[in-house]
């Protein structure tokens, strides 16, 4: 057996079938490691392997690049590339998945891709979308910004899923009347598995870019675990709900602006009121990002020090718990500590932070006049995030810092200026 | 008009009808508040009012404190309360509701429950669950210990919504092999209000306690928005997923333990496997908790300094995203700070810190041997949490650094001890 080999081993319990990968230093000598039908890795110790089969030799493909044919009467769609599973390849010497990624492969790896539109392809980097600086926002606007010049009906970004609601969120913001459509595209398997959504997931972006009249940033990937719909999501209103479902992308505070059936090509808008493309319209960009904005989770048992570690940031914004709450009235028979947050907290904003408030829960809005906690921490000047996600208020609040003073910074934040604010979220609603 | 009164206002574009509220100290000369019949306050500008009518006026109800009658054929269930909007009152000087509490108040409010058991009652504290700090686990560990020695068929806990499921997960460890069952209730609503569901929450954890014979620490909270259904949920798989909702308390890779419908009162196991009731079983009360745990929520843009801030503390559980990542190799041509990430991890680790991954998808797990990223973090001693919420990882780790040593709860941490770890959530389940 060598790396790569499609192999069987029996053990002296059970039967595993998979590719055999290559060994790791640690436990190499004493470890096979393989990689099961289902994407995963698991480790078998070689002491209770009784038997092993080869039952495909691994042979290296070959790697010519293919010159792309264009059709004329086809649109045209720009795909640029960041990195992430959806170009990720098998790295043999960990046995784990890595970012590995040339434009041309995109196209031969997906052929269906060719009869929608003409594709131009771009690779920005290659990199996990966790590793996103605020200077990478800047990078993939300018890269948007060019390839807008050069004429397209719209773009397709592919990146890393874990930041990718983050990244799209970011890009709204920053790239102000954007004409066209921005698509960003995931996979939460990658190509090299049975299951994997990176080809369903970039047809029905190249589908609803070019069957459609939408313009801005959205982000498509699957709408259920089946292989039947993908579903167009708000930029800002998006997270990320599980680890590794391909359905991971869920809608919070909103609904899917539209969906793609993949096997009859019928699109169907659930949200109207989307702004048009329009070719003539400018795009202002608007790349400017504080670099000094901090996140933090909430949680019990918190000490000061961890809210007085923001003190000199431009920006915080705390992910509360609830309605927007933070410990801060602990009774004194049993500690003192609690006592000291809310004086930390007013140090962090007497320096001149701006401090925004958002929910752990997810799903809901922060409402801070309901409790004496809430009334207490708007007092010391925290600002309600209204039913924005941590996240989106995270870059909404760097890029507002970036491009506007901080007075209107804090008078922006709370309002809706992408979506990110549901306004149709009104009090009724609480009524559920 | 005087606060506390049933009002009509009219506004040049609208009338609003509810009660008074007493005027807000920087408003109060310009605005009334008003308190809506969703429970929720608005203000409106006293310049805009056409007209005000009062409909019912306020008058205050006396307060005398009834004896509750005993009925010796029925079991003993005892209440046990910290606080918290299960028993929140509205506070008429700042128009927000406030947690007041009187145990003899719970059975006058809801005289149903007089019919399902006897019912003792014990103040423990009165605060938000969000100031909840190790110290009052410990203060309710031995309120727990205490009411089993007196004997009775179950306890509720009453507690603030907040941080319910964290204390819930918390208590399932400290009270090892807990004789009965430990049922905690909360309220989404306050009980002043028309859709509050504090008296249902109430009455269906009672009828669970006295008809079934589940032991152990669970939920009982509402399953859907409308009245018909509680859920009896899993202590440390369960997680608040909306800010407002009454079923806001979801099992997460899990499901509820039983459903207890409120109109026909029967039950449902939906989870066969629990540890049974059994009066003559010892509680082996563990309360010892480490103070020094943090809990860290990665995001974009990090700077190593929030990652160092943990050094010297004795166990970090970091909310990573996707597969249980974070930044760390970000490429040069941007910037050089994210490669200051792992080695400001290295030394958290260095310092004798344990470090647990979990991911902030919220469902899922953490599988940190299929991208390199993982493995780079799991070399560098961060250990994986599996599919272990992150506040559950939180007490877990301050729970076990506080009652076995550094090797065995680095051991121990993923080792599945009170359903916090779901073991059926294999590979498998990843095709989905």
């Amino acid at each position: 057996m060598k790396p790569g080999d499609k192999v069987k081993i029996l053990t002296q319990d059970k039967e595993y079938e998979g590719t055999l990968m290559p060994s790791l230093q640690e436990t190499g000598k004493d470890t096979y490691i393989l990689k099961l039908k289902n994407g995963y890795n698991i480790g078998i110790e070689k002491k209770t392997v009784k038997k092993t089969t080869v039952l495909k030799e691994y042979i290296p493909a070959k790697n010519k690049k293919d010159k792309i044919e264009q059709d004329n009467s086809l649109p045209t769609i720009s795909i640029l590339h960041t990195g992430g599973t959806i170009a990720s390849k098998i790295d043999y010497r960990t046995g784990a998945v890595y970012s590995s990624f040339s434009p041309e492969d995109l196209l031969k790896m997906f052929p269906e891709l060719s009869k929608i539109a003409n594709f131009r392809s771009n690779l920005i980097s290659n990199m996990w979308s966790d590793d996103l600086r605020f200077k990478h926002f800047e990078v993939i606007a300018k890269a948007v910004q060019k390839e807008i010049k050069k004429g397209c009906q719209g773009i397709i970004l592919g990146m890393g899923t874990d930041n990718l609601a983050v990244a799209s969120a970011a890009m709204s913001f920053i790239l102000e009347d954007i004409p066209i459509p921005l698509i960003f595209v995931g996979a939460q398997r990658s190509s090299d598995r049975g299951s994997s959504d990176a080809a369903m997931n970039l047809i029905c972006a190249a589908e609803f870019i070019t069957k459609t009249d939408f313009s801005g940033v959205a982000i498509c990937m699957h709408e259920h675990s089946s292989d039947d719909t993908c579903a167009i999501l708000p930029a800002c209103k998006t997270y990320k709900m599980h680890s590794s479902r391909r359905d991971a992308f869920q809608p919070v505070n909103d609904t899917a602006i539209a969906k793609i059936n993949f096997n009859t090509n019928k699109i169907e808008f659930l949200q109207k009121n989307y702004v048009k493309k329009d070719l003539k319209r400018k795009l202002n960009l608007k790349s400017n990002m504080e670099n000094k904005v901090g996140l933090l989770k909430i949680h019990v048992h918190m000490d000061p020090k961890q809210f007085e570690f923001y003190k000199g940031y431009k920006g915080l914004v705390i992910e509360g718990t609830g309605l927007g709450h933070t410990p801060g009235q602990a009774p004194n028979e049993i500690s003192n500590i609690h006592k000291k947050i809310y004086p930390a907290l007013k140090k962090v904003i007497d320096s001149g932070c701006v401090v925004i408030m958002t929910t752990q829960t997810i799903f809901g809005r922060v409402h801070m006049h309901v409790y004496d906690k809430g009334t207490d921490l708007t007092s010391l000047g925290v600002i309600p995030g209204e039913d924005m996600l941590a996240n989106t208020a995270f870059v909404k609040l760097s890029w507002l810092l970036g491009n506007y003073s901080k007075e209107e910074t804090k008078k922006l934040i709370s309002q809706n200026l992408r979506g990110e604010i549901n306004e149709r979220l009104t009090e009724d609603m609480f009524l559920n």
